[in-house]
């Protein structure tokens, strides 16, 4: 976690999601963007969500990224309470693969939006750099690190062998 | 809905989910137990929500019913943040036929319970039925009810004609 | 398993459904609140299902959790032969990972409620702790214990460190 | 319904089965196997669910033919109380288009098996063709008609035109 | 496998089906009733197949158990050549868990019955099961021992001790 | 249909499949490839449906394109008859709306290929033009037509208007 | 559609998606922000989406919304064309009501994302008052016409009756 | 690999793909098809991936085996950019078990066919022998090569013993 004022948030609702949301924090290191991370949940800290997303504009944020599983309700709430942009991510739950957590989060009704990224680990990168392609609009420096990281990407895959 | 104090509360994100959720009323208007119905949306009025929640105990409630639609977070914020007995019937939605309304009302974290009932008017119908049920427990004549209904129930199929 | 009379039945259609169904047995240990739990059969002992429930009310219970996986008749039937509160658990099944069980549980008509919970072991505890706050509805002190226990539940997550 | 003794029993939980069950009499009655045809509620008359499932063999039943829709328990309740051949049918339910009734009839335990059927029409007019199939057994006249449906069957495709 | 005559015929598309579909032939053995076990591919052996269930009747054979996996053919396509019951037992396919087997067997068409028995083991234990029924409509004593098994279920269940 | 020598046979389990596999034959028609439609069922004529596999490719064909809804096995059995490319569609059902058809075409077991095209007329359509492509391999006239297709269609998307 | 230089640009597969896709486009028009809306196919025009993906940025758009559905490639590919911001809007299909969209959409791999809304209509007015979210972190009067649309929003709720 | 000019394309979207499309290789190298592989990304080369697709009929193939899972769109945008025959083989993804990833490839829209094989490695090898049977339509030596396969694949079932 950088020591400058974050700009972006990543909560969850349990430790457990860490190993899951971490590949959000590890994007916004890459990218050198200020965030910070904290265990916030819908159903067990409701005051403190709502607390949270209510400074969270005032606070300087300009995105959250919110990963919850099962009946996921922490990105739609914290979107409930805020304007700023919410990122939801799918943690894969044990009985029923994370389809559960995805549809509690992507299924928001009109007036509400919740960006929803790919169940797991996957989405949960791919939230962190959602959130530098937000940031990147007003940033040209973030925008030509964007356009930097996607070169590497292709080369990494131009680069792959077939054994 | 009765002149009498409520003693259930019925909510609903929208006034387009009250003819799935008045079969909750009409049921409890059958035994004559007061309740009142009011449209509370979590996300569109998640204050009102939390202080919906958080009063409903001091004000004499035994059992909130709450039905939601697809990312249906109502029912399990309430039962964030009250101790009463939280009943959820997920709304029938329209492009997955309330199987997402179902996972975010019963997927439900250990620690905040809501108890599901089938998607659409059934299941609100049966959830007022168990408020009565759960009612009843201390009320030897709701109790006598029950039975009374159970017996017209059972009557009504035993004189079912096939053509 | 407490010594006084026991206010909670839980039942489960066989032994193999107890690691699951014992989440429930401790949430009620928690509480102090005194059970029974039993293996009762739908289908390999349907006549001491039937007796079990409709003895349930006169033997002094005030709600019956009931567990099963699969084909999940168990709790549907209970409620069909007891106007008892009946709270279902769905036990994650081999195949399909208890979508099975969840159906079979909550898609009760019209005229027999079933509280369903979620699949599996969070869904045992749940069922346990729904007990309780459908018993404090009439005690006051159970009522107390049932807000403390989210007050422990809240500061367990406000205490979550992320590594 | 034929006037001779019935040796196939059909039953349903609601006459608002009956549009689906009757292609299962019709079958019947094309083959001029006796048969009953009648309401049992597994959740509305249990008492008389099970009074029929045990006196099935003795009033000269070999198959009865179960439909029901949602938490489907009809099929498997009989089946845990008569070791006739129980024929399961789904029927078509609202929200879920019987995906609830097929796992809930087909996902029974091991010990009580429920021969199970397509959902809705088709399913319960071939549940009437597998109960000729088993009569047919041992009676070679009823063997002899069912290889003369299925001529007439091969024939009526072969006979189909394209416009 | 018995040396008497067999009445009951089990066939798999592969013998890596045969560690679901031997649970058939042991409820058979457990009754006593001779059968046959054959590896026969609806796919990669159809002549067989149909070889399979055109003789079937003539060589004595009163019912066939067909187990098969994911685009489950094979007992679809062995009832389209034969009139005797045919039992479907869907085998846990790898990707999606039996469902794809599921509906490949139960959804047949009207006109060509599959009695259809849940995924995996159970399922194979309870064709082998609803063989004996059928059987048993017939033969006295194979129905005595039907209520004996039903008997000793019950006590096993009855005698079960949660730890 | 041309009067030329059929190079691609449309075939479908009954005529209520025609309004969806016309869109095939509709698409051969654009193309001028000569085929043949007819309805052959698996389950009701499989006689038929083996000598029509059998002789498909010395009568000249050079492809399959099968079509069939629910249980639909149509597609994979011809598959195991020939060596043909089988094309398969399936038919969108009433319950399930085509799933179980999906499934049942194109989780073929390794050794018998059929290539699937999606639910209902744009799969119908598709696998029509697959042969084509299938065929303009080596036709070179046939491959530039396939070009003028694209071109058309790409136009026809250039030329919408959003009113 | 407004004159000013488009900040978002609204694209979708075909005009039959505009039905859906409108409900983004009204948003913008509520919030006056300057859009585009046109017809851009990923599997009919993809040169053209290609180069509106590359061209996007130095155009001026700072996100671009797609709605597809089926096999909904659109989103995807122009994220992949793009270090803009890609909003997807998963159109109902007709055989499977928009379950093949999302999750055509949402399962994006690491390293592209796709913020991912509700299927249908809800889910395009989500995605353009997500684009408004995003655009609303740097001007601030965009950000106040935010928090009274939600001010509305709110009072609407509120003014809701039940009859 | 063959020294040979290829005939068929492999392609897929990464290297941890190969694990599943080596099934197709070792297919076509069986039947001695000359092919090459290469992983060729949709989402991380996109250039390469319309090069590849464009040239692909120029450089020789006569077909395009592509595997993808998750939002796979790697088959359906090479079948945008090539008018060869497209095979798409769903690879099986983390949470979804390639559910997401057979709908991604098999709901391609009117216009633009991919055929779509079974998910997972049996798939990949089906793809193959489809390659190979539409390769065979003009290659008698090839068509005689498939009916050797087949009947060493009868004779491989029919030599299958059961423990």
């Amino acid at each position: 976690m950088s020591e400058q004022k974050p700009v972006v948030g990543i909560i969850m609702g349990s430790n457990s999601d860490w190993p899951t949301m971490k590949a959000a924090a590890a994007m916004l290191d890459d990218f050198g963007v200020p965030y910070e991370a904290r265990v916030v949940s819908a159903h067990r800290t409701p005051d403190l969500m709502f607390e949270y997303a209510e400074q969270a504009r005032e606070r300087g944020l300009k995105a959250i990224i919110a990963g919850a599983g099962g009946a996921a309700h922490l990105p739609g709430m914290v979107a409930a309470k805020t304007t700023l942009p919410v990122l939801g991510v799918p943690v894969q739950s044990r009985a029923l693969s994370g389809q559960d957590s995805l549809l509690s989060i992507v299924q928001m009704p009109k007036g509400i939006p919740v960006a929803t990224f790919a169940i797991g680990e996957a989405g949960a990168a791919n939230a962190g750099l959602f959130a530098v392609a937000l940031l990147a609009n007003d940033d040209a420096a973030l925008a030509d690190k964007l356009l930097a990281f996607r070169a590497r990407q292709t080369q990494a895959v131009l680069d792959m062998k077939l054994d």
